[in-house]
């Protein structure tokens, strides 16, 4: 939390604000999210302002296995969608270390071909520690594109855990993309990443097994059903550092959009506003939790006995929710 | 919440069933992970009882990228540690869909070669939807096993996710599985990596490039302190499909354990305990805030009024906390 004083921006300074983020001003922008990952109290009130202008972007979800080359993919993606002309956001989640918070990602120097474009905003998204947030922030980074104008926004995750497949679940349309000759363990993935693929990418078709992979994830198709009805998410071949089957790739993400019936885009948009909503109040549990872990001045204590086991985590985490949740305690009576 | 009449096992009967999981009976440890995996009431009276009783396992945390041949490994160290006489607990990590909840995992078919033996207790974890619950599933597995007298514990987990990160946090070692020939996106996964490493492998080095890879390691390494002090993670080559390298792997682990100083170990001992307990009251908020949303009778209104934009998610996020907590909307006023 921020200081209270900081809060109290005149409602003018705010709007005046709002107004240089809704006209795609990128300083502006750029604020707002820092705001927003400073938890700054200002944050809020600021999204909330700008999500009535919201909506409009379609977001594209790419994720897939490291190595796979997503990076380029979303790369060469990006140069596509600025010559036929669109302010083009891009979300890139690193898998930085619980710890230190930060890698050294040498795809993200290859986007900074991007950098000197004001058509294109790329933001990275670290994994903010061990409290999670990565879901919340993404969105919130979404929403900000979408409103400075940036349309399409696309979501690039490193990684394929649960974390990454959260992030994309925001997304109108997701790629997945594999390549060939990875091993067994790239099956187990596919299984799960098939139920949010709506377009399949077999990025580096010019390597030995293209074929083999292609048909793996037919097979893997006919094990479940498709997640729209009647669409089939078509798997498109690539070799995105030659630039080859990028706009054929553009064109099955736009056939995707425009084929989904009314009813299974408003399905969808619900599942999509469910899990935005989800994030949010999860995020501010775990502010509260960490809150409440920090102020209990017992912990180094209570750490101790935990280690020496003279109590029991069960216990106290009894103990810590009766805290933080005065009806807890009163279920247990 | 199960119903309050199946909570009054009596004292006696669950004193007998704690008794059993001592002594190291199978199908009274599986029953035990089952009622954990259902959220039971009992489940945390049984996990309370047996606390005092664990703590002298080993737990060895294997993760690394897909396609590293992480299960192979984890196999043959399984057998390694057979033939030197210890019973073995492996607990394997599937990256199931967030949807259906199920992949099929060849390598765990593989793993069925241990099935029949008594010694080797093999508990896979899916991950449980999105509302997290991964580390602390793997925790409480952990904890069974060691109870019944299962050391080592190896904790296996498929990718090198957030999540994924954070269940090997309950390592006393953790292993990072590398492979010669992928590609740029590894080396910012082996930097996310590379604090949690206590020991490196670099397996399938049969295969071209493993130099390369054995480089990177020691570059990387050189950017980082070491996770303990005075040791220095060892990088030590396997073939594990021809079981070579496996034995050096296992001396490695336990060169390790035996050369943290007194100091070290502790500290270690402290994220450990302090990583289980946030985990613990990390998920028990989470399933508060499951059991409020899905009690919000206006759920579906909601999420239209949200799809359509009438109403958006930071306003509905401090309605909701108001619900779960009291003490917040003292806060906002």
């Amino acid at each position: 939390m921020a200081s209270a004083s900081s809060h109290h921006a005149s409602d003018e300074a705010i709007a005046a604000f709002v107004a240089r983020v809704l006209a795609g001003e990128h300083r502006a922008g750029a604020r707002t999210m820092r705001l927003v990952d400073d938890r700054h109290p200002l944050a809020i009130e600021l999204l909330r302002r700008l999500h009535p202008h919201t909506g409009g972007a379609q977001v594209i979800g790419i994720t897939g296995n490291p190595g796979s080359g997503k990076s380029t993919l979303t790369d060469r993606l990006v140069a596509h969608y600025r010559k036929a002309g669109h302010k083009v956001g891009v979300v890139a989640i690193d898998p930085s270390s619980p710890f230190s918070g930060g890698a050294i990602l040498g795809d993200r120097i290859r986007m900074n071909d991007h950098a000197l474009d004001p058509g294109v905003f790329i933001r990275s998204v670290a994994t903010r520690g061990h409290l999670g947030g990565l879901s919340r922030s993404a969105n919130d980074i979404v929403l900000v594109l979408d409103a400075m104008g940036f349309d399409p926004i696309l979501i690039e995750t490193v990684g394929v855990g649960q974390d990454e497949v959260e992030v994309v679940r925001i997304a109108h349309t997701s790629v997945v993309v594999s390549v060939p000759g990875l091993g067994d363990d790239i099956q187990a993935i596919k299984a799960g990443l098939l139920e949010i693929a709506d377009v399949f990418v077999v990025n580096k078709a010019d390597r030995d097994g293209v074929e083999r992979t292609v048909a793996d994830i037919r097979a893997l198709q006919t094990l479940a059903a498709a997640p729209d009805g009647s669409w089939i998410p078509p798997i498109v071949r690539t070799v995105a550092v030659q630039d080859v089957g990028v706009s054929e790739l553009a064109q099955a993400i736009a056939r995707h959009r425009a084929s989904i019936p009314p009813d299974a885009a408003a399905a969808r948009e619900r599942r999509r506003v469910a899990h935005i909503l989800e994030s949010l109040v999860k995020d501010r549990l775990l502010d509260v939790m960490a809150e409440a872990l920090a102020a209990d001045g017992g912990r180094d204590a209570l750490l101790d006995r935990l280690a020496a086991r003279e109590t029991d985590p069960y216990t106290e985490c009894e103990r810590i929710l009766r805290g933080i949740l005065p009806q807890h305690g009163q279920e247990e009576a």
